[in-house]
């Protein structure tokens, strides 16, 4: 297990980008930061893959998205190659346009890849679940 | 990333114990499945680490236990140097002794890490959650 400082780097960046991006409706960056065949993973629902993804996130990109607030506190990283994984407690709050904010909170679970030199995200379990309902 | 047999083998073989065991209540046998160093993520809890695991596994592993079905369907398998991850379909029927059966369906995504020639569960998110509820 190789751990070099500015891989490292490079995904904490990625999960600052990403963050972002999303509270901006930032869809293309976000897509950017994933690789084709991609995997998110979360309970109750069949797993998604990107185009899946660029729908939902498009449908919800519009003048009356819902405002975003998310913070990821990265638990550990590991990288193996061009293989990487990490690990997070995420937050978000979400607030409809005319409604009072969601708190969702949980682990994440996340593979990432190198692809020609860029840290994309390529397998994603997603844990969150409501607070204080 | 090396994709050798053996080591996908030996992956599926662990899976097929770990299935063995818990319903067995070998609670032993789980236990040398996993790093000392292992995490459980899931939803709406914080994460587990192997001592807590054990205490749990040891105190459901009674006379009065429920009777426990698993199928684990591996869609995935990643192998690079001694990382690999996995992801799975998992479907878990509990019985309690005087109760219904309970089902429990969802993805899994587990990093695994070879030790001493021995692959063994390092960290496990678990998506879990009701079917028919």
């Amino acid at each position: 297990m190789a751990c070099i400082g500015s891989d490292e780097q490079q995904i904490r960046e990625l999960v600052a980008t990403w963050m972002a991006a999303t509270k901006a409706g930032d869809v293309a960056t976000v897509l950017s930061l994933m690789t084709d065949d991609v995997v998110f993973l979360m309970p109750g629902r069949p797993e998604m893959r990107k185009n899946e993804f660029a729908a939902q996130a498009r449908a919800q990109a519009t003048a009356a998205a819902p405002s975003f607030e998310g913070t990821s506190s990265i638990q550990e990283i590991q990288i193996s190659g061009e293989w990487a994984f990490m690990w997070t407690r995420l937050r978000v709050v979400i607030t409809p346009r005319d409604g009072a904010p969601i708190e969702r909170a949980g682990p994440t679970l996340t593979i990432l890849r190198k692809e020609s030199g860029q840290w994309r995200l390529a397998r994603d379990a997603n844990m969150l679940s409501s607070v204080g309902k």
